[in-house]
This record gives structure tokens, sequence and C-alpha cells, in this order.
């Protein structure tokens, strides 16, 4: 993981966030390589979202009415327990206070919570998770003030009540700093969508079954910003919410779980890397019926790229309930009227590019010119993520190669991203173009101004054809459209 | 104007977000024909941009490091004067209080500052201007005081001083709400891009002059949000920043002033209804040298869509007083080492969006079927900003139409945004197309079954061509390409 985000940086796909000035936690900037890689996937997912028929796309606003949230259930439950030291101010997220105690302090808890059902099987993750419910749901500040002293002062007994703190970043709109100015910054893109249903169906004259796609971004207050993109403060999310006749909702479900999975497999990801994740009933968000995530095997374990969800008509039926306005959908068919039930396909863009960049990356062996071998570091990004499409090179800066060289560069612009450079031995400027994932590269060399035929060079075999310029840009665009 | 906004609502180019909330003022949503001109228009100008070889592209987070603003000066500059009444607590911006005021009381308020200067001048609309300032800048509270009842309370004499009310979104990272922990929500998508002027710098290799280029979202908390997406709380910006020389610093400045003039009548934008507004001297902001605006005579009067900017080097001296970075660039060549200046392009996406939409809109005379006259809305987008590119229609709904039709979409939907449209008269579906700027409608009639040909309807000139089916893609892709 490691190289992989010191490669991000030195070649500008990913930077950290205002970096000069230290950085600002849980936040990325994507460089000059990485915005070209980001645009190619996200345009890949619009285009098979979009171009459906029965899928109409939207952009919503990032701010919305502050009643969204309530209907939406985040203002009451998008939140984690946190309690403060009365004597020094520090506050904790409660769960970590928990993660941080010791399996001495675990066990006295355990003495004054229930013995029976956790003694002695303290060592096994599951049950601390089971453990630290228990004691978040149940009497935690009693035990808190009793037996756990705070991590910064050390003074005992002196911690709050635990309190909700929520997870979204709020701020002001208009001039008064009060409640009734506050408005959030979208937790996620869903709600967009849900708001807009009505809008989008009038507008469209779409009938039922269709979706609403979005791709936007998302913030969320996490206390504990990790794993590079993985959990971030600031993201962006790719959701189309699926709009069905309940009864229907079951097929919708799984045929949206294929064509997810597939996508993620049809843009090159290897298969072994990734894996269903089924949500336990008990572990059920309060609004679905049904949810799978996809999950990617990533260098730190297994984590969530996309979520399908059965989301009923929980969401419709609420912003019915809170806006007054009918939410209903009128079947021109049966005559019946109804509140559609949803099934989302919520995918974590920057998570994706993530895992795209993960899978993507390799080291292996490589001939050099003199016929030893090296390591070569290479991105294997399927041909429409790559950034750069074709690199170009003269083999020697003179003898009229760069103004060949810079010819077919200029036509080849027209077309796709491409990157020339004649600096360093041709060996190297290979390699530089491998990490980045660039699948073409066409050299001119002094054959090519006896009979106007270049080298292409592919990434992947590190073959080299001779294909005359004038069937150049055919060549590369059949190979990229592959 | 109304026509336009009731348009965009109908059709589904543009909704107000949260509407079956009431609306957020000064948010909107992009509905599905809204989101793909949009995206039309962000790709065009990224294309124009980052196509070229000295300008690179980037997408920062829209949440910074504070220290950011305080080093652009927004966090002490970014104001509007506002005050309190201390009766019944309602707060006012200055200027606005001081714009609403009649002719006698300003002469009331001019007889206590400076008559000499005002006295019989004050129906002159530059002089009201700089009347204005001159009681913001000095003696307001004073005045205020004597003067000025609150248009609420009716109270004098009851106003507080007046403060800095700063335009920036804040909120809070992480668990506390202190002010350590205050971050803001971007004003300007251009600090992103000189904060990460070294990295991609040195990413990219580039040499002077080059540009690095962003589309993303910034936030200003404007108290009077108005006139549609022209001055909104959340829009978007397209900005590219050009780093050069000092001393070629004015050539590049009218060079982009040029391009950028050109980008917008390239697209169809009309001549006559752009103008440049050069700020004069003493207008310029704190880091111009010089500064022109571009123009579009909106319905509501001239408006700026975008700024061309000479910002000098007061953008990157000021990043490295704060963050003790050295921000300087060493010139290979000359063996020099100094601040590059910088020519910013900053358009607004948003205020751009309507300024094609309404320069698109027209009503003319259309022929019927019968001979006669009608009246028909269609919007002239160019080509490649429209949303759907092709309608396709089958005459009848029977005797083998639809099928064709429908095959005839099926291949055309790979290559572009296609829409099928079965019910009404032909003409009635002719005007939903031109009314949302379709460029071509495909009819499939009684002929088509006979010899394979269909007929394309062209929007602007309405008259109609026969093609052959297996003609038609080619034939169209030449069009909208022209």
């Amino acid at each position: 993981m490691e190289k992989i985000v010191s490669l991000a940086k030195r070649r500008g796909f990913v930077f950290q966030s205002s970096e000069i000035y230290g950085g600002l936690n849980g936040c990325w900037d994507f460089g000059p390589l990485g915005v070209e890689m980001f645009r190619n996937l996200k345009e890949e997912w619009w285009r098979t979202m979009t171009f459906r028929e029965d899928v109409e796309g939207i952009d919503a606003a990032i701010l919305m009415h502050p009643r969204v949230w309530e209907a939406s259930g985040h203002v009451e439950n998008f939140t984690d327990p946190m309690v403060d030291c009365k004597s020094c101010k520090s506050r904790y997220r409660l769960d970590n206070l928990i993660d941080e105690l010791s399996i001495k302090k675990k066990k006295e808890i355990l003495r004054s919570l229930d013995p029976a059902t956790f003694e002695g099987r303290l060592e096994d993750e599951k049950v601390i998770e089971e453990f630290k419910n228990r004691v978040i749901g149940d009497v935690v500040s009693n035990i808190l003030q009793n037996i756990v002293p705070c991590p910064n002062c050390g003074n005992q007994g002196s911690f709050t009540e635990a309190r909700k703190f929520n997870l979204m970043f709020k701020t002001f709109v208009g001039p008064m700093e009060d409640s009734s100015a506050v408005v959030y910054m979208r937790p996620e893109t869903a709600q967009g969508i849900f708001v807009n249903f009505l809008n989008v169906q009038n507008a469209t004259r779409q009938k039922l079954p269709f979706g609403i796609a979005q791709i936007g971004k998302a913030f969320r207050n996490e206390i504990n910003t990790k794993n590079f993109l993985f959990r971030t403060r600031e993201f962006e999310q790719m959701e189309m919410q699926y709009f069905v006749k309940p009864g229907t909702d079951t097929d919708w479900f799984e045929y949206w779980r294929q064509q997810r999975m597939q996508w993620f497999i049809g843009l090159g990801m290897r298969k072994e890397k990734l894996q269903w994740h089924q949500h336990e009933p008990h572990a059920l968000a309060h609004y679905a019926k049904d949810a799978y995530d996809v999950e990617y095997e990533f260098p730190f374990g297994w984590g969530e790229i996309e979520g399908i969800h059965n989301r009923t008509d929980y969401d419709l039926s609420r912003h019915e309930e809170y806006s007054g306005k009918n939410m209903k959908y009128f079947d021109d068919e049966s005559k019946e009227k109804f509140t559609p039930y949803i099934i989302e396909t919520s995918a974590g863009a920057s998570r994706s590019f993530m895992a795209f960049l993960v899978d993507a990356y390799a080291e292996e062996e490589a001939p050099t010119a003199d016929g030893k071998t090296e390591m070569r570091v290479v991105l294997k990004l399927h041909h429409r993520l790559a950034p750069i499409k074709v690199a170009i090179f003269p083999l020697v800066n003179r003898d009229g190669m760069p103004e060949i060289a810079k010819k077919i560069e200029n036509e080849m612009r027209q077309h796709m991203r491409v990157f020339y450079d004649d600096s360093g031995a041709v060996g190297r400027r290979y390699r530089r173009q491998d990490e980045v994932g660039t699948p073409f590269c066409i050299t001119v060399d002094s054959q090519t101004l006896q009979d106007q035929t270049v080298t292409v060079r592919d990434r992947d075999t590190m073959l080299q054809e001779r294909i005359s310029i004038e069937n150049l840009l055919n060549y590369i665009q059949k190979k990229l459209t592959k």
C-alpha cells in the first residue's frame, strides 16, 4: 500500500489536500494523471447507466433543505456516541475508548455487566464487537465512571454521559448562526435522487421500472480517517436508484447485483479479489430488506466498494410523510397507485478508483536492452481507464526524428490523451509509462526515416510491432476500443 | 427569463433544490437534460484546456486547510458589512440598508456627511454607488443611529456597530465545535490550484509557461441570491491558472483574453450578446494588475460569465509566506529562480450554462402540417452542447414502423444520446424536441418499409432529407462533428 501511495503522489495521481500546510486529514486532491483516470472511471459508470433507456441522470446540490435529513433519519441516527472528560475537556468516541482498553479492564467491566455471556471469550474479535455494542448500548456511563480513567489527564470518574455525535458536517446559511439556519453538507447523494423522483418522472415521462443516476461528492465528519482514499471526510459516490413496483423488487435486486459485479470485472478487476458480503438480518440498516456489499481485497483487508440495497418503500414514504407531498406513482396499465420500492446501487467512486489502482499495480521481471532482466512496476489498467493512451518517443533527439514524432503527437492529440517524451534512454521512457499504465508507446527510429513506419510497443506483452504512420491512428483506436 | 426558468423545470433542465420541502434558497439541481447539457459544456472546456500540451488538470478537495484562506486573504477580506438591530435582533447587509433609503433620507445623511460632493447629483447611479461606498467606509454607525430606523421594528438608534460578515461557509472537522476545528467550504477553486503548483510541476516535469485547469464546486453564503443560476450559494467553476515568467504576463494576458472570448463564440454564443468589461484601476482586486470580465447580456442585464485576471505573483508569494514552503520556480535555461506570475481564466460553469440556455432560446414562426404557421419554441444549442442528439419517431405505432425505429434507436444509442418517441402527431413530437434543442429527428414512415430510407429533419432549417438507414449513423455523426 505504501508503494502505491508513494507512486500516486510522485506521478501525480493523488496528492494530500493542502499539503504545503501539513495537509487536511481525510481530504485528498487528484493530480493530473489521477483526474484523468478518475474522469475515465466516472465516465464509464455514467455511460453504463445513462445510455440505458430506463435510466436518467441528475446532478443535485450538495446543500439541501435540512428537513431532508430528518426524513432520511440522518439527524437522528447518523451518529457515533461520544463522551467528554469533565476535568480536561478531551472528547472521545466511545467505541474507541472501549477498543483501547486492556483485556484486564474489559474483564473488570464484564464483572459488573454480563459475565455469563462473555467470560473467557474476550480474545475472539466477534465477541469483542458484540461486547462493545452491549457496553455502548447499555449502561455505559456508569461503567466508564467507575472503571476507565481519561486517557489524557488520567482522572477517573469525570466522564459525561455519552452523547450522540452526528457525522454530518453542518454549516449556516444566511447571516445568523443559530439553529434555524443550520444546513448540512450531504452525507450521501441518494437523497438528492429521492426528493427529485416526481420532478424527473414528470419531465421524462418514464414509466416504472426506471432509475435515476447521479455522481457527486458527499461528506462525513469521520473521527478516524484511514487507509488512503478508503475512509475520508470528502469523497465521491456513483449512485443509481431504481424505482420498481413492489413485488418485483427481489428480481430487480438480483438483476442489479449481477450487473454491478460484472461492471467491475468488465473493467479488468480480478475476480479473485472480489467477493460478496451479505448483511446479516440483525445488521441491516433500518430501511433495508436485503443488502449486499461488493468487497475488494485491499492490502489492508476486504473493504466495501459498492453496496446494493433493497430499500423498500422507506425513502419515498418518509419524504411523503415529512414533506406532505404525494410521492406515489400511478400505474397507467393496472390503474393502481402505489409507493415504488427502490433498489439502490451505491458505488464509492473514490474507493473504486483506489481499488482499480491497487488491482492494476504489479511488479514483474522485464527484459532490458542488453539481454538481462530488471524489475518493472506496471499499472495494468484497463485501456479505457488509463490516463494516458499513447506515449510518443523520438529514439534520438535529432536527425529529423523529433519532427516526425511531434507530427504524430499533434495528430493523435486530437483524438486521445498523449504524452511526448524525448529524454533519457528508451528503456527508461518505457518504464515511466508502464508505471502510469500507458497502454501503447510509439517510437520513431532510423527506420522511420526510410519507410515511414514506427514501432508500437504494448504495455502488457512488451512486444513491439512495426506500423506504418498512415495506419497508426486507426490501429491504436481499434486496440483501445477492444 | 420566466419562460426559460419554466421550460427548464418542465423539461428537466433545472429543478429547485429540495423542492418538495419548499426549496433551499440559492441552490439548484440539474435534471436529466440539464445534467447532459452541463456535462457537455464542462467536457468542451476540459478538452479545450487539457488537450493542450501546456495545460494539466487537477481535481482538488472542497475542504482545505484553513490557513489557505488566511493566505488568500478570504478570512480578512471576503466580507460584507452587516449591522444588527438591538431591539428586534434583525440583521441587515449595510449596503442593502442604504440602497433602500429614500432620496430624502439620503439627502439627510448627506447633510451630516459631505454635501459638497454629492448634493444635487443623487439621481445618478454612479454617484449613488460612490456615496454608498463612502457611507459604508466612513462613519456609518453614527449616521444609521441618527437617521435610519430599523426596517423591521421601526426603532431608531438601535443599530450595532457594523461588523464584517464573512461570505465563506464554515464548518467544524472532528468532534469539537470550537475555533481550532473550523474549516471552510471553498469559496473559489483557484486556491486548490495554487497550493498544488509544486506538486503538479514535479509530477509532470512541465516547464513555464504552463497552466493547471480545474472544474469544481464552490460555495458562498450570499445574503441575496438572485436571477436563477446567476447568483447562487452553490455553483461550479471552470478555472485555469497559467503560470508565466514575470515580464511575459501582459502578452499571455492578451492571449488568454482572446482565447476565452473565442471559446464562447465557437460554441455558438451570439457575438452581439458578449462584451468586455475592464475593471477600472480603483476597482481592481488587491491581487490584480489587470482584469477583464466576459459579460453576457441576460434578460436582467449584462452579467459576468468569466473573468480573466493578471494575478501577478501575489498568490504564490502569499502561500510561500504563510506555509513557509519555497514556491519559486527554477528556470533551467536562464538559471534564474523566481516566483511565477499567474494569468487566471475563471469561468462560471453554472453561469455559462445559463448563458448558453438563454442565448439558444428562440420563439419563431414555423409551418404546420396543414400549411398554416404556428409559434415554435426552439433551443438553438450548438450540436455539441445539445443534451439529446437525435430523436427517433415511428410515424405510426404499427405496420412494422416501431420495429424499424427501435432498431435504429438501439444502434444509435451506442454512439450518442437518443430519444424515442411514438406518441402524438409528428408535428407535436418535433415541437417537443425543438424545445430541448435536439438537432435531428428521424422519422420512420411508410416509404421506409419500401426503400429502407428515413427522413432526417434539421432542427434549425426544419428541412427534411431522405437518408438510407445504412448511411444514417455516418450521416448524423458527420453533421454532429461539423
